[in-house]
This record gives C-alpha cells, sequence and structure tokens, in this order.
C-alpha cells in the first residue's frame, strides 16, 4: 500500500485532473461496520415485527372508499397495487394519518390513507430526499468523505460533506453521476430501522459530523431512524422511495462551499447539489428551463443591460446605474400615484435608532444578530432592518382620534440587514433594501374594508407584470398572544375580504399565523412558473401594544374610566423589496421590459447625415414628454443600427429619412420585429408621440401601439 | 466675612431668584493683579514709543489722495479727524497696509490706510469683538468668573467663562446688562500692550483656560497682545474700537452651555451671547428682526404645519411627516425633471464602504471622527457622509471614452455625519441628511461649458424661491497639489464662465481655494436678508487621481506610450443639503409656501351640506390632476371655515353654495385675502382647474391665478 504522503500526492493529482479514476478509491473500511451493525439490529427489528399480532384494518381513501387490511402486514404500495399497477409505479410516498410514511411500511392500524406521486409538493420532497441519499453513497464511494446533511431543497437536494484536502470542482461531475447511476440501476432497497441513541453513536462514531447531530439532536434514552440503500446507512427522518430505481433521471447541478451548521466559525465543508426526476423526459424539460432561466438571470442581463453591478467594497449593496435607477425610479413612481389615488400618506423616517426603541420592539431581544449596530455616543443604536417601529413613532407623535383612522403610512426607507458575505447573492439576497412598505393603523372594524382596498391595490399592481398570485391564510396559533376575541375579529374580516375577492381560490392554513396576528401569503408566478412570495398582508396586535399606541374612540366620551383604544397595525408590502423585485421582474421578462417601466424607450435612426436634423428634433419632443428617447448617430449602417437597437431592447426603433421627413412622420419598428425582415410601418410624428403618452400613462404590458 | 458654605448658599439662593444683587459681589481678587502688572508693563512701553524718532510718512487714501503725518505719533484717528468730525465719530477701525489696525494706535511707517465705519464687515467683527470685551468685564464683575474665548460672530458675539457651581439663565441678563452699560458710560479707552509669554503666564496665571492658551498658542520666547479697557484686562489679538462709549446700544440674546474648546471631554462652561450696535435705532430694527426671525423660525412652523419632528430616540435625524414629506418630494421632483432636461444620469450606491475605501478617499485618515463606524465581518467600514467615492467606483465600473463625456452623475443619497448631540439644532444641523449632490466628470477643455450649465441650472432653481445670491471664486493656494498649468486651464475656464454669467457681479479670492482645486462659493439671501450658503461647485482634481479614474482620449489612437487621461471631477450642489435647504425655505417663505411646493394647496367649503357632493366631486377633480385638495366637511360656520383654510396656509380657498353649483363654478379666494374682507370671486370649475394645473406646472413663485 502507498504510504500517506504517496496517497496524498495521487489524491492531489486526480483533483487535478479532469477525472478521477474511480476504481482506484478503496472502499472506506466504515461501509462494513455500518452495514454488520445495520444488519444485527434490523434481523432484531424484523423479529419483533413478525411477532406482532395480524388484525383486520380499514383503510380509508381521499374519496371516502375503503380497503381491508392486515395491521403490521398490508403496506400502502399493497393498496396502491390492489387499486392500479400504473398508480403503484406512479406513487412516490404514502400519507397515513396526514403523517408521510415509506410505501412499503407495514401499516399499524385502521387509518385514512393518500397516496402521492412526484407532482406533488410531498412527493417531490421524498423523491429528492431519496436522491440525495444516492448522491451521499456515491460522494462516500468516490471521495471516501464523511457525510454532514442532505436534505431536499425547492428545486432538487444538496448533500453536504467533510472532504479531507480537496474541493469538489466540475471536473468530478461525471463520475459522481456515473457512481450515482450504478447505484441506481441496482434498485437498491430503502430499507427503515429505529435505533436507539447508544447504537446510533456507535455506528457513526466514525464521523464527527453525524456524532455531532446524534449527541445534540436525540434526547438520550430516546431512539430514531435510520435508512439504509445499498451500502449507504444514514441517520434520517425518512420517509423515502421504496428503491432507487425510481430515479429515471439524475443530474449534478453545482457544487460550492459551506459551512457546517451555517456558522462560519466551524468546520469548512463541500456542498454538491443536485436534481432527480421519475422521468427522464423532465430533466430534459428542466435542461431547457435552466438555459432559460440562464439566458434570463438578472445578474447577466443587469451587466449586459447596464443596468447594476456590486463592487467589493460594499458586497450585498448595489450600485443602480442610470439605466437600472430609472427602472428603480418608475417602480416607485408607479406606488407613488397610487398611493396618491388610494389614501397613502409618505413619510420618511431616520434610518437609525437608540438600542432602546428596538428594545421597545424587541428587535434587540430577537434580531440583534441581523442588524449593523454602532456606537453613537457611549450608547448602541442599530440601522433600522424595517420600517415598523419608526412608524408606531410617528403615529404617537401626537394624539390620534378615530376620525382620522385608518392611517395607511408608507415609506420607501432604506433598510439594512446584517447578512452574511457568502448568503449574498445578486438581487435577491442583499444587505441594503428599500420595501414598498406600508403600515395601516386601523380600528378593528376597518379591517375587511382595509383587506379589500389591498387586493384591490395588488392585484391592480401585479396585473401590471401579468403575475398570477395565489393566496394562503394562517390563523391563530397556539402561542398566540391578545385576546382570543380580537382574533376572531380579525380572522373573520379576512375570510370575509378572502372570499369576496377570491371565492374558493384562497387555502387555509389552521394555526399557522404568528404569535401576534394572522396573515396572508401571497404567492407569484412569473413567466417560468417559478414562485415567489413579493406582497405580505400582516396583521399585528402587538407592537401597538409595546409602542402604547392608542386613540380616542367614539366611546371614550362619557366613560372617563375606559382603556385606552389600540389601533391594529397591518404590515403591507406588494413589491416586497424593490432589489428583489428588481430581480424577479428582470428574469420574468428577460430584459425585454414593457414600455411603461423600459430605461431605453426610444431610438431614432436617421438613414443618412441630412436626416440627423429631424431625429433630433423629434427626440427632444419625446425627451421633453418626459420618454426615453435618444438618436443613434453612429458611423454603422442602417441594418446595423436597426439591430443594434433590437439588441438592446428599445421598445421601437424609428427609422426617418426624406420620405419620412416629408410626410412628417417616422417608420416604426417593433423590438419584436427582431429577425421578422419587417419594414416597419409609416406613421404620422403626432400620431406616433400621443400614442407613446398613452403606452406610458397606462403602464399597459403590450408593446404594440396599434 | 461669611463662611465659604455661606457664600455658596448666598450664591445658590441668589441664583434662584431672578436678580443678583450687583452689590453683594466682591470685585475679585485678581483684577488688582492684573491691573497692576499692566500698568507697570505700559509704562515701560508708552517710553518705548517716546523714544522712537519722528519722520515724515506719506498715508494714502484709498482713491488716491495722500495725508503727511509723523511716525509714532500721527494715528489713522488723526487722519480722520482731519478728513471729517463726522467721519471720526462714525469709523470703527483703521485697515494699514491690508492689515487691521486700531484707530488710536501711531502708524509707524508711510502707508496705504482705510477706515472702515460698523457697515463694513471687517468693521461689523470689531466692534462686536469690543463689545465681547465689554461683556467679559461684565461677567468678571458679576459673576468672579474666570474668561476663556471671546470672539465676534455672524450676528453678534460672546463670551465663554467657567462659572463655579452655577448655570447662566434668563434672570441674569438685567444684571449683565446693567454692569455693560455703566462700563459704556465710562467710554474705558481699549489700550493696545504686547507682553510677552513669561509675563503673560504671570498676568493670567490665575485663569486656567487663559494660561493653556497661552501655553499651548503662543510660542516660547515671543510676545502677543493684550488689551484693557477699564478693569478688564484681555488676552487679545485685537484689534479693537478706540473706547466703549462707540457701542450705543447692547443687549444679552441667549446663553448655553459649552465645552472648553468644543471638547466634551474638556470642562463645561457657561456661554452667554450678546448683540451691539453704533445707534440705538440699529438695535429696535434688530429687534423686529429678531421677533419676525422667531415667528418664521422653522422647528415652530414645522410644528404648526405638521411637517416633522424629531424624537429622543434618534437625535438629528429627522421624521418628516406627511405634509413635510411632500415638500420634500416636490423639491426632488423639481430636480429629477431639471436633471432629464440638462442631461443628468440619475444613480444609487451603497449607503455603508469598508474602510478601503474610505482610505483611498482619504476620508479615514481626515475624516473619520466624522463618519459612522461599524464592524462588519471582522472589518471596520463606515456609512457615507458624502456620495463622491461611490460615484468614482461607478465611474471605473467599466472603460471610459472621452465620447461619454462628461458624465454628470447625480444622486439623492441617504448621508449621514456624526455629529455631537449638543451641536444638533433643527434641520440646520442634523445627522442624516440627503444633498442634492451631483458628480459631474468631464475633461479639462469642458470645464467652461459645464460651469456656463450649472449658473443657468442654479439661476433657474433659486429663481424659483426668489432668492438673490453672490458668487466668489477661490483659486490656488500655496499648498495645492497636481500641475499648475492644469489649474490654470481650469481657473481661466472658470474666470470666463463669471464674466459671460455675472460680468463685474462676482469677487475673487486668491489662494482661497481647497488643495485639490479652485472653487466658486455661492450665497444666497432669504427674505430677512440673510445669507446662507447652499450652492457649491468645487472642482477637484486629486479624487480621480487617487480613484485611478481614466478615459481613453481621442489622442490615446497612434500614441501607446500616453499616460491615461483624467477627468476632472465637479463636485456641485444647488440646494445642498434637503434637509437644512427645506429649514432655509420654510423660513424664507415664513410657511406661505408657493403653489407648486405647497403641501395644502385647495381647501373646498361647502356653505351647506346639501354642497358637500359638489365639493367632493371638485377634491376628487383635482386630486386626479395630482392636487392636494381636500373638502372641509366639519360643522364650523362658514366664516371659521375660510379662516381656518387661511391659518392652514392652504393656497386658496373655494366656497360652493348653490350659485356655484348652478354654474359648475367655484368661489375662490387666496390665503392673501386673509384679513383683507375680500368676498372671493366667481370663477367657471373648468377654468380654474386650468389654472391650478399651469400654476402647479410652472413653478411660478405667485400665489395669484388671474
Amino acid at each position: 500500500m502507498a504510504s500517506p504522503d504517496a496517497q496524498k500526492q495521487k489524491k492531489a493529482k486526480a483533483a487535478a485532473t479532469s477525472t478521477y479514476p474511480l476504481e482506484m478509491q478503496p472502499v472506506p473500511a466504515f461501509f462494513d461496520h455500518r452495514i454488520k451493525m445495520f444488519e444485527e439490529l434490523k434481523a432484531e427489528y424484523d423479529a419483533s415485527v413478525k411477532a406482532k399480532p395480524r388484525e383486520d384494518i380499514t383503510i380509508t381513501m381521499p374519496d371516502g372508499s375503503t380497503k381491508s387490511g392486515k395491521s403490521w402486514d398490508t403496506s400502502p404500495m399493497d393498496i396502491a397495487k390492489e387499486i392500479s399497477k400504473s398508480l403503484s409505479e406512479r406513487v412516490v410516498i404514502a400519507k397515513v394519518d396526514g403523517n408521510v410514511w415509506d410505501l412499503e411500511r407495514p401499516l399499524e392500524a385502521s387509518c385514512k390513507l393518500e397516496l402521492l406521486d412526484f407532482e406533488h409538493p410531498e412527493g417531490k420532497r421524498v423523491f429528492w430526499h431519496s436522491s440525495a441519499h444516492v448522491l451521499g453513497e456515491a460522494s462516500e464511494k468516490h471521495y471516501g468523505c464523511h457525510l454532514c446533511l442532505g436534505p431536499p431543497t425547492d428545486d432538487g437536494f444538496f448533500y453536504e460533506m467533510g472532504i479531507e484536502d480537496r474541493a469538489v470542482t466540475v471536473a468530478d461531475y461525471p463520475a459522481l453521476e456515473k457512481v450515482s447511476e450504478s447505484a441506481i440501476k441496482e434498485k437498491q432497497k430503502f430499507e427503515r430501522l429505529i435505533v436507539s441513541k447508544e447504537k446510533l453513536l456507535e455506528m457513526f462514531g466514525y464521523n464527527k459530523f453525524k456524532k455531532y447531530l446524534i449527541e445534540t439532536k436525540v434526547p438520550d434514552g430516546t431512539s430514531t431512524t435510520v435508512y439504509r440503500c445499498g451500502p449507504m446507512i444514514d441517520l434520517c427522518v425518512g420517509p423515502h422511495i421504496p428503491h432507487t430505481g425510481k430515479i429515471k433521471a439524475f443530474m449534478i447541478t453545482k457544487s460550492s462551499a459551506s459551512y457546517f451548521l451555517g456558522d462560519s466559525n466551524n468546520e469548512s465543508l463541500q456542498r454538491i447539489y443536485g436534481i432527480s426526476f421519475p422521468d427522464k423526459k423532465q430533466l430534459s424539460e428542466y435542461k431547457i428551463f435552466l438555459a432559460e432561466a440562464a439566458k434570463r438571470d438578472h445578474r447577466k442581463i443587469g451587466k449586459e443591460q447596464d443596468l447594476f453591478f456590486f463592487n467589493d467594497l460594499s458586497p450585498g449593496n448595489c450600485f443602480f446605474l442610470p439605466h437600472g435607477t430609472r427602472i428603480y425610479n418608475a417602480l416607485i413612481e408607479l406606488l407613488r400615484s397610487e398611493y396618491f389615488k388610494r389614501g397613502y400618506q409618505e413619510v420618511i423616517s431616520p434610518n437609525m435608532y437608540s438600542s432602546k426603541l428596538w428594545e421597545t420592539s424587541g428587535h434587540w431581544q430577537n434580531y440583534k444578530d441581523d442588524m449593523f449596530v454602532l456606537d453613537v455616543e457611549k450608547e448602541k443604536w442599530a440601522l433600522k432592518p424595517m420600517n415598523c417601529p419608526g412608524h408606531c413613532l410617528i403615529f404617537d407623535s401626537r394624539d390620534r382620534s378615530y376620525k382620522e383612522l385608518p392611517i395607511r403610512m408608507a415609506e420607501f426607507g432604506i433598510l439594512h440587514r446584517n447578512e452574511a458575505s457568502g448568503a449574498l447573492t445578486g438581487l435577491t439576497r442583499v444587505r441594503r433594501f428599500v420595501q414598498d412598505d406600508t403600515h395601516v393603523f386601523c380600528m378593528p372594524s376597518q379591517l375587511e374594508d382595509e383587506i379589500s382596498a389591498l387586493f384591490d391595490f395588488m392585484q391592480h399592481v401585479y396585473g401590471m407584470f401579468g403575475f398570477e398570485f395565489y393566496l394562503e391564510l394562517s390563523t391563530r396559533p397556539d402561542n398566540y398572544l391578545g385576546k382570543i376575541e380580537t382574533w376572531d375579529v380579525a380572522e373573520n374580516q379576512l375570510k370575509k375580504a378572502l372570499d369576496k375577492h377570491y371565492p374558493g381560490q384562497w387555502e387555509l392554513n389552521p394555526g399557522d399565523g404568528a404569535f401576534y396576528g394572522p396573515k396572508i401569503d401571497i404567492t407569484v408566478r412569473d413567466a417560468l412558473r417559478r414562485s415567489f412570495q413579493c406582497a405580505t398582508i400582516q396583521l399585528d396586535f402587538q407592537l401597538p401594544e409595546r409602542f402604547n399606541l392608542k386613540y380616542r374612540s367614539a366611546e371614550d366620551f362619557g366613560n372617563p374610566d375606559k382603556p385606552p383604544s389600540r389601533p391594529v397595525m397591518i404590515h403591507r408590502a406588494i413589491l416586497g423589496s424593490m432589489e428583489r423585485f428588481i430581480a424577479i421582474a428582470t428574469e420574468h421578462f428577460a430584459g425585454k421590459w414593457p414600455f411603461w417601466l423600459s430605461p431605453r424607450q426610444i431610438v431614432v435612426i436617421p438613414v443618412a447625415a441630412p436626416y440627423k436634423d429631424y431625429a433630433g428634433q423629434i427626440v427632444d419632443r419625446l425627451s421633453a414628454l418626459g420618454l426615453y428617447a435618444e438618436v443613434d448617430n453612429s458611423d454603422n449602417t442602417l441594418p446595423k443600427k436597426i439591430r443594434n437597437g433590437e439588441i438592446s431592447q428599445y421598445n421601437f426603433i424609428l427609422v426617418v429619412g426624406q420620405e419620412e421627413l416629408d410626410a412628417q412622420s417616422v417608420n416604426v419598428r417593433n423590438r419584436d420585429d427582431i429577425g421578422t425582415k419587417s419594414k416597419g410601418q409609416m406613421v404620422p410624428l403626432d400620431e406616433i408621440v400621443a400614442k407613446f403618452v398613452e403606452l406610458k400613462a397606462s403602464r399597459r404590458l403590450e408593446n404594440q401601439f396599434i
């Protein structure tokens, strides 16, 4: 056997080249140890199951129909097979009395049963979680590494591991995929076993990460589950798909460095991401989606269109270039004009406060690590991570009467959150951002109308972007604060408003509200059918208590002993963070901005030098109307200029020559004419100017003017 | 004699009552000591002057005429008397070969002589500085205190002193004024004496403040001057008025606590402010001015009109209420619309940067104490106190060609400066503010055009406020950095631009520029004739060096060895800080906002309930046009409603009843009709709506619509 040094050299060499010879990697010693222990314990467990009494049980399906079975014998997969072969092949996981359950795990008593396929969100998570085990197995075989955590994500899964002396590179992916695929081909069964903490520590003692997790997460004297597939045995709550053969397409997507438990004081780990599907066709579609998403990546378009950039002297804090600032300001203008129409009041509040404020709001106790803290004249201060406490001070800056309510306080305040630099990503995860933040202070009786008005506002704005959206209401949790009557009144009003605007189109999440109030979550879907949460509607009964906010109510007169009336506070945003919304909108539109939001609306191209004056006059006229218009006076040929105009995403390209000058008209091309050999169309100048003004003012999505 | 304790009690009692019996205050012991020393040294000095040879000298007056005199004998006052009695009575101070000079101090050789009266800024400073000595004398007599510093200010003077165990209160003013007036009545001569550092330390040894100043400010082995008036002898460079009798009106205006040398680590002092005039009438006028200024105080109007407030949880950081935010946004809209017309590009840059950036810009070395510093992932960061370094990063974010220049980069960035909480005053001295900041990056050859364009911009904006303004050019100082040719080219272009726009109307301050570039200072005068500096035009040759900014120039082609071309940077602001400008504008307009800037433009008053609908329709129509209009649906009487509208500073008050409804018209009152018993005038609704739109768009100052 080679000396450790020679081994190291070989490893380093392998890492430096693009292939990593699989056959040279010895199977890690811990494989045998784990399998031996697992098999011993499994035999014991199987014997105990065998000893259980078999009794008749009734299994109730979601449609109310029932099936019969035997306890400790019939499994969900048996039922699936009984229903149909195609179902048994499609099904990924079961739910027994609401809890996810391995398909091959015997039912223990009469129960309600659901059978979920990959299209179900929970089915997807289980499918991807099982795929993470396959990736873990391949990683152990390939690197001899020690695994850490391997969860599913919103779009696939990852496994995190400690690898000695090397980082994962793209060059490793083919070999890892090859090992994974051979595990898949083996149709390795996922076997479940309950193991005591003591035995777990013995089984995973070789792995300091698992050891730490067992020591800290599994209470003494208790047991938890491990799962086996092939030689891979993992600490895991499960459940899983029946066997690895269910995975028909498997791909590694990326890798990155991370820290154990996300804490930069801990050991550095390697994280490998992947995606998998029960059908090869889905992977092809996914690859097309990835290519389209990459084309639309806001960081890429931001660079191509000179919209924004980042600099290492201020990570997480975006620089918006002139054209990016136009988009930013157009969004703020949209909101401001709506605020004016909808009775909102814009305010400006400070960016920093003494810790005394944050103690009152509760941020100091619960959110301090996410704030930027400063020393100001021997006191601790912090930059605001949200506007709400400042708005409470504004509400409280004078006496308030019920006649003033509702007060809808809006601010485009700059917020800062102390994100770790490693977590920062383009415009979607930043340190500095502006929210289209509003706090509505109202009487409980006004909630329904306010929520209705918010729906109307939100629908109007999302309509301008062509976003679909979905609503969920989360109600009183067990750890609620405040009076139960307040909650009931509020929840009823939210339901009434939801039913009025979206009858049968919203979901209820009972008990999922925050401790300080019920909330409505709104999810939008972009052009690639990706989901994002932008808008928030969050009721708050607590902050008004903490800041002792009150108003004189009509009932106060003649009731000197009546306690003060508290307003309810609604935290609400529509776009959410402007920065993140610009990222979403960039990708949604793929950089083809609708006219009203476009930083490059019109380019005017003179066909030859004598028409530069006319082109200039047109631009001056359009600019005077607040439109973004430019002349292309470059030396390029006419086709090249038109092509440049299209590529630069000018919404409209106006070509002018003798004919246009004589007729005081322009030849108009739409950027979507690209590649269509359209010759454009002659339109009188007055007409097109009026159309542009209308197109901007209406904030229509279409890019057509006729 | 009373025990120290009894004395203390007496003092405390005196402080607690409104008068402080003068006769009970013993003359401080140091009076005799100082006078004895002064008289001895003065006798020596007088003898030495007597021994000087008397020679014929020629004194040249500003008009070129000459007078004859004797060296060490003829004084400026002799020449003033020779010219006219009225001049000799009016004159306050002389200037000999450009240096200020006591009127009674003998001339030493042939010289140029100017005689300045109180109306001259330097005459005013000397007059007020002399008055500070009178106040110092009264304070020593009244409190037995130890004086510290007593300079003139922009509007009067103060004296700062250490008083044991008490603070100065308004109740002390009458007694202090009485003692001052008796010193004035005595026509105490101001006597000048040159004293060695050694003797100074002996003379002022009893006073730790003066002692510290002598020790640290007067180099060993040198001498400096002291001045005597009556029993008061003070370390002072002078010069002074001939005698205290020149002061015909003397008033104490305010008092406050301060720190020795302005450093909060030093001993706490009391500062007493005063004002004085050579004519009693001027004091009456000044009192009227004070009353008018108090009426207009932006803090007072800010409260009355619900514009803004401050809170102890964030001192120096203003909260703008909805109506204040309207003004704030109207100012930004004004600038934005001008930016668009004038080829400016708005950007958004971060609010915090690593100290590495501030090291490059030089702020870390020179400005650190004025910045808010943060710890970010083990590095020092700071909140930006100005936008310039961020704009340098934007300029440097890609290659630049001469074809792109000038780049005019504007930002409404939030800036923070770490002012001591004691120095904060309303909106004029804050910690958080926004500047209407622009940085122009241009070629040296473009400076004249850029400066001309800036003048045009500034004049246009100031015209909208009715501000007069004055310009001064400060040129290359001795400690300049950079090439002398760059300075010459730049200064010539600044002069050309000044001559073109303001021929004969600007002043030159040779050698008064910053080390990094020449500058133009612009002073505006408000309605009370007070001066403020808002606009800045500051050339900078250094920051482009420090950030290594460069552009490809036309000369680069075929000259591969040519060093990169550096842009010149112009720092410029027009309003300066928005916060401070809002303070100035509030006081300038006395809260009577011009229509375009007004947060309350129109109130519509129905004469009775049946006309509420019509009033509401009018408001809806005006609001849809972006105007700030409201209905007064209160239960008040019609005259009361009209009066309320006027007091609330609505620009226009529209009254509607049957007659107006029938004619689809309104009865219009201007807020300036207040108290005129005007009955308003009937105007068709269409007409007045059109007028309002025009009045807003034109940003005219007048509040008349016909």
